[in-house]
């Protein structure tokens, strides 16, 4: 069994040789040496060297369903016409490629129903970027300084809260309930800001806003428009934007589309980030965003420093893939996989944990994401009981702990985000049974 | 024609919203403000503004010559093996595809001949990027806190003088000729340096060692072996790292190839970047380094921050491009369509510029650009009056002082880049007789 206490080791591939002892120690950057420590590392450390471990942890995607046809007709389209072949395989763009970003912008309005205040929105305000996780970093690393804020969910995205924490940044979270981020809670914590006169230090109010990972939950249309209204009101030395992750909203099993953010945003408040990861393949590895006019030219700045625009090829196949319906197909397609697999992981928790007092689930309208609490007191953290016991039986989980900021709300370490993206129906049925043996081991 | 002295002005993609009045005005970190200013921008922003002009500037590559047929027969192989095509569109690794970066060393061992020095390198030390721009970003941030030094060789590579400023590292050049950077001009800057008490702050020393952007020298082997004997020497207080910026390597038309810096190195002080931008496709984006082993866990750490790893499909796609021998082919048929353009160039030159009293430039046996020396006092400068004169004769340079650090060597004004990569023959002609009308007016 891998060191349970290692987060705050390298948990990366081991190195082979030491440092020469005839030459000098390296010397590594301040950022440099803040950079590591991301739980995500030590998860997929954890995985990759135990094979057999059935992993509820992953936020990879499902094996079998990933677009091979789809991306192939993409190709097919380029191969065959030489100017788009070329077109593909020459540099880019540093915000992107230009029929890309109309064409997402365009789909963005229409599955919002077309509001108002998104008819000012402009293809230049649309960037693409290598997945929305470099979005995201990106966002971060230009609208903060370190010691800045970003207020966030309890709990939320953690890999993004190790971002912030990498650069300094604080994350202040405000809390939540089955519908997510609570707006009163919000302002509240705005309200703690400013008599601490701290309010000029946050940046951003960052929400995962459908299916949100870790809780599966989405904010609905009345609170959106309240959170907006919330970032314009305490807006008063500095603009505070709403992020707006939509990772997940192709991903719906049951029920309506919500409007995103952007649909409630007459000022240029919002910036919206969303990605083809999840949707339709994290090895294209396109993410876009929606950025307030004043902020493009400054993250193409940034961007150009970092890689000079994504790959231009990747770009050129979601093009095409959503030009031509592919992606839709994928996702509808998807939906089908993940809406059995979530019914699986839901009837696995309703059979094997039903009985066990004071635990509960919430349950996900879409997303990849179960998210499970225990009874209080019941430490499900990487260093605690629940944990090696889940490990010895077999199942990897993320211990929900990972997931709370470190200022706000207290962190619940009571919790488990449980993943049924990348395990068979079977499998999750079995990690659930294994692991509801390993909590009622525990909890006894 | 677009304003001259906008180097410091925003130059890209125009802005067709103001802020909103409503609204606070937005924050932008320290890091964000510091990150425009790039000359690439405003030369690119030129071209695409004035698509009639002959574009002697960019250093995109041949249009006609992209390997749609070799991506074609890469994606086909993936496409044919599900499992080897789910891999592909899965998420990756943060350090790149196993079997590529095995490749990829071996690659690299072979064409420096296998020497003694390499036989430790593992491909643990491998890693991959989004072209090798990314890979120089995160190495200079990884490296360098603000006020720190790289040195360099005067001139060198603008971009990368442009991230090194925008991250406020220190760049200090040396004098180079026309086998490039001259090993006692640097030892001799390494000793002004220790004087000074600075020598602490120095991180690395960069170098463009084949076929140089921007001269277009090659740097022999006895001066490689130099000048890592005096990053050994100098590394007294932290090790001094030569980073070895190969991008140029396989795009040789005459003569025999040089070992690599790493084939001189007993003790992990070089660190090779290379990139298949050049030599296949910057559409593809995909670059790769070898790096010391002590900094591949923290390398990770602050990519992994970034953007998770670079696109899987990339990988694979290159990794069949390589295995099948297709990137050898396209890299020698590419290796013929630039050695007929560099000819074209370097005979242009001969017939419009041979007359001209104190012009001469270099003659590259690779790469992309000519380097052209005018007499002492033109000042072939972006406000000058020759740029000026070019754009109105319809032709579009590089000038020369862009790819002077701040430090170190003076400013050669008298300088310009030429680049045949993208002009067709004709064009290259047309394109310096018109640059030769216009020198002869201003050196009049």
């Amino acid at each position: 069994m891998p060191p349970l206490g290692g987060l705050d080791q390298k948990a990366g591939p081991q190195l082979v040789k030491t440092p020469a002892s005839t030459t000098s120690p390296a010397y590594l950057s301040r950022r440099a040496q803040a950079s590591g420590g991301q739980p995500i590392n030590y998860l997929m450390h954890t995985a990759l060297s135990r094979p057999e471990l059935i992993s509820l942890a992953a936020g990879f995607v499902d094996q079998g369903s990933l677009p091979v046809a789809e991306v192939d007709d993409a190709w097919r389209t380029l191969a065959a016409e030489q100017s788009l072949a070329h077109a593909a395989l020459q540099y880019g763009t540093t915000a992107g490629y230009r029929p890309l970003r109309e064409l997402l912008l365009e789909e963005q309005r229409t599955a919002d129903g077309d509001p108002p205040a998104m008819r000012n929105l402009t293809p230049e305000q649309v960037v693409v970027t290598a997945g929305s996780n470099q979005l995201l970093y990106l966002l971060a690393d230009m609208l903060c300084d370190a010691g800045d804020i970003v207020l966030c969910a309890a709990p939320t995205y953690y890999v993004f809260l190790g971002v912030l924490k990498n650069l300094g940044i604080r994350a202040v979270s405000a809390a939540t309930d089955e519908q997510g981020l609570i707006p009163e809670a919000l302002e509240e914590r705005l309200e703690q800001l400013a008599k601490a006169g701290e309010l000029g230090r946050v940046r951003c109010i960052y929400v995962v806003s459908y299916f949100d990972n870790p809780q599966g939950v989405t904010l609905p249309a009345d609170r959106r428009a309240k959170i907006v209204e919330l970032a314009r009101k305490y807006s008063t030395e500095h603009k505070i934007y709403v992020l707006d992750d939509a990772a997940y909203r192709k991903l719906r099993y049951v029920g309506d589309d919500v409007p995103s953010f952007a649909a409630f945003d007459e000022d240029d408040t919002v910036i919206t980030t969303q990605t083809f990861s999840k949707s339709f393949s994290p090895g294209v590895r396109v993410g876009w965003g929606v950025l307030p006019p004043e902020l493009v030219q400054t993250f193409c700045d940034v961007k150009s420093n970092i890689d000079f625009g994504s790959p231009n090829l990747n770009q050129h196949l979601i093009y095409e893939a959503v030009r031509s319906g592919g992606w839709a197909k994928q996702t509808a397609a998807l939906c089908d996989v993940y809406r059995t697999k979530r019914d699986a992981m839901l009837r696995a928790c309703e059979r094997y944990m039903a009985g066990l007092p004071g635990v509960s689930w919430r349950h996900p309208a879409g997303g990849l994401y179960v998210w499970l609490m225990l009874p209080e007191g019941v430490d499900a953290g990487a260093d605690g009981p629940l944990f090696r016991a889940a490990l010895d039986a077999g199942v990897l989980y993320v211990p929900g702990g990972f997931s709370y900021a470190g200022e706000g709300e207290p962190t619940a370490n009571n919790t488990i985000r449980l993943s049924y993206g990348v395990q068979s129906p079977a499998r999750i049925d079995e990690g659930i049974r294994h692991l509801a043996t390993a909590v009622a081991a525990v909890a006894r």
